[in-house]
C-alpha cells in the first residue's frame, strides 16, 4: 500500500492563502479560549505569506464556563440553519453561526477561508485528534504525527456531505477540529495547552513551506472511520443504569472484542460488549450524556495519499 | 509517638445511632449523586443497628448539572445564614440550607444527625481525602486507610470553629467530607464509584461493630492542615495570565519547595514558588476558577489517638 502511494503521481492542489483558527465553539472547553486570546494578544496574524485570522466564536458561552447557552453550536453550520430566517425566537447560537458564516464563508463559496481550524477538548483519553470531515485533510495528520512525540496523533474521519456537516470547520474551503483530551470542562491543564500550540505552529510551518514552493512526498495515514454510537442503558423511565466500566475507562482505540466489559450497572452488574470487533473513542465524554452516547465505534482503516505541491494561481 | 498514643488512656465516647449520607451538594460532581441514588433504590434504611438516612442535597443543581443554581450551597451552612430570614431575594441555595438544616441538624443540637457524610469530587488529583472540621473524626481516616489499597486515602484538616463552619457535613455532631478525584466535572468514572462505595460500606461496618461494644486500638494518623491558598498571577485588568506548571498539575500532596515551578505564562515563562515549604492540594480544581485559588497549601501533621469504645447511653 505505502509503495502504491509513492507511486501515486503528484498532484497540484491551490495554495493556501488564509487561514482561521478559532477556540471556544464550546465555551468550558478552555483550551482552544486561551490559545486564541494569546495569540490575538501576540498580534499574530501572518505565518509567512499566510495570513491568520483568530476567533473567539461563541464568547456568550466561553464568558458563562458553559458548552454553550442555547443550542450546541457545533451543530449550527449545515446549510439549512445557516439560511434560517432570524426571529425573535432563534437561538443565539443560530444567530451566532450564520455571523460567522458571512465572516469565514460562506461555506461552500469562493471567498470561504481556505482553511479553518477549531480547537476542541474532550474528556476523554483520546490524545490529539484531527477530525476531518473529507478525507483530503490527511496531510494535515502526517504532519503533526511525524513531529509531536509527546501524544498519541490520529485521524477521525466523519465523511458527511458538506450541505449536512453540522461543525464550524465545514465553513472553510478545508477544514478540520482538534480534539485533545482528557481534560475536564472548565479547566486548562499545562500539557494540552503546549500539544495544541505545537500541532498549531507545526500546521502553520508546514503552509508557509508548502504556499512558497515546497513539495511533499505521499505516503499513508490511518484513520479511524465512524461507524455507530452507544448509548448508555437506560431504565423504563429513560435514567441510565450503568457506568462506563473501568476496563473501558481511558481505553479510546483500543480493539473492543465481544465479550469485553462495557458496562458496570449501579447495583454492580457487568455487561459485555456483543458486535464485531471497533475501535471505541470518545469514551465518556461528559457532553454527550444529554446526547445519550457512552461511546462511538469506528473501523481502522489505512489511506495512501499522492505526493503534492501547489498549483500557482 | 504511636507508643505514646498506645499508652494514652482509652476513651469512652457516645453511640452514633444514625447518620446521613449525602450527595449532590454540588451538582455536577456525580459520584455522589448516583450513590445516594442508588442507596435508595435499594431502600438502604440500615447497617446494623445504626439508621441510615440517604439525602440529594441539591436537586436543582444537579438536574441542571451545575456546581449550583445561585449560591454555592456549601458555602451556606454558617449559623448567619441559617439564622436569616428568608425573603424574596433568599437564593435557592440558602433556602436549601435552612431545610437540610431542618432535616439532619439543628447544627449544634442535641437533635442533630450523629454522624453526616458528604460526597464530594474534584478534578484535581487528589486520591480520596477526608476533610474533617474538627480532629476527633481521624478513626475514620484510618478505617479506610487501612482497608482500601486502590488509591491513596488522606485527611485533610480545616479546624474552623462550627459556628464559622460553611459545609453541609458541619450540622451533625460529628461530620466530613469525602472528596474524590480526578474526576471532571459531569463525569461520573466506574473506578471513583467504586472507591467511595467501598469506603462508605468500611465505615458503615466500622460503625456496626463500634455500636455493639467492640473497641478500637488508638494510633496516629497524618493529616494535612491547611495553611493557605495561592491564587493565579493576573493582569492589570484581573485576567489570569498563566495556568498552572505541568511539574505541579496532578501532583497534589508532593512537597513544594522554593524554586519549584508553579506555573506556566500563556506566553511561556515559568514562575516559581517562593516560601516555605508546603504540601499542595485542590490543585488546578475547576470550581476555584472563579473563587481565585490556583491550589491550597497545607502542612503535614502526625495526630495521635487514643483506644475508644462506645459509652453505653
Amino acid at each position: 500500500l505505502l509503495y502504491w502511494a509513492q507511486q501515486m503521481e503528484r498532484t497540484s492542489v491551490p495554495p493556501i492563502h488564509n487561514v482561521a483558527i478559532c477556540g471556544g465553539t464550546h465555551g468550558n472547553e478552555l483550551t482552544g479560549v486561551y490559545i486564541v486570546r494569546e495569540m490575538q494578544k501576540q498580534k499574530m496574524e501572518k505565518a509567512g505569506s499566510v495570513s491568520v485570522t483568530t476567533v473567539e466564536t461563541n464568547p456568550r458561552a466561553v464568558a458563562a464556563g458553559r458548552r454553550y447557552t442555547e443550542m450546541d453550536l457545533n451543530r449550527c453550520f449545515t446549510d439549512v440553519l445557516l439560511s434560517s430566517p432570524i426571529t425573535e425566537s432563534t437561538p443565539y447560537e443560530v444567530r451566532r453561526a450564520q455571523e460567522l458564516n458571512a465572516q469565514l464563508g460562506p461555506k461552500g463559496s469562493a471567498e470561504a477561508v481556505d482553511l479553518l481550524i477549531d480547537l476542541h477538548n474532550t474528556t476523554s483519553n483520546m490524545g490529539l485528534c484531527l477530525i476531518l470531515l473529507v478525507i483530503d485533510s490527511l496531510y494535515y495528520t502526517k504532519i503533526i504525527e511525524n513531529n509531536l512525540s509527546s501524544v498519541p496523533v490520529r485521524a477521525i474521519q466523519l465523511d458527511i456531505p458538506s450541505s449536512k456537516a453540522y461543525s464550524l470547520e465545514s465553513v472553510g474551503k478545508h477544514g478540520f477540529a482538534i480534539e485533545v483530551g482528557p481534560q475536564p470542562n472548565g479547566v486548562l491543564r499545562a500539557d494540552i495547552f503546549n500539544v495544541v500550540k505545537e500541532a498549531l505552529d507545526l500546521t502553520l510551518q508546514w503552509l508557509q513551506k508548502f504556499s512558497s514552493g515546497h513539495s511533499f512526498e505521499g505516503g499513508t495515514v490511518e484513520a479511524y472511520t465512524f461507524v455507530k454510537s452507544v448509548d448508555y442503558p437506560r431504565d423504563s423511565a429513560g435514567k441510565a443504569t450503568a457506568v462506563i466500566h473501568q476496563n473501558l475507562q481511558d481505553n479510546d482505540f483500543k480493539l473492543l472484542r465481544s465479550g469485553d466489559p462495557i458496562f458496570q450497572t449501579f447495583s454492580g452488574d457487568i455487561l459485555k460488549y456483543e458486535g464485531e470487533d471497533l475501535y471505541p473513542f470518545f469514551v465518556n465524554e461528559c457532553a454527550y450524556y444529554e446526547k445519550k452516547i457512552a461511546f462511538h465505534l469506528a473501523q481502522r482503516k489505512t489511506y495512501s495519499f499522492p505526493p503534492i505541491s501547489v498549483k500557482n494561481d
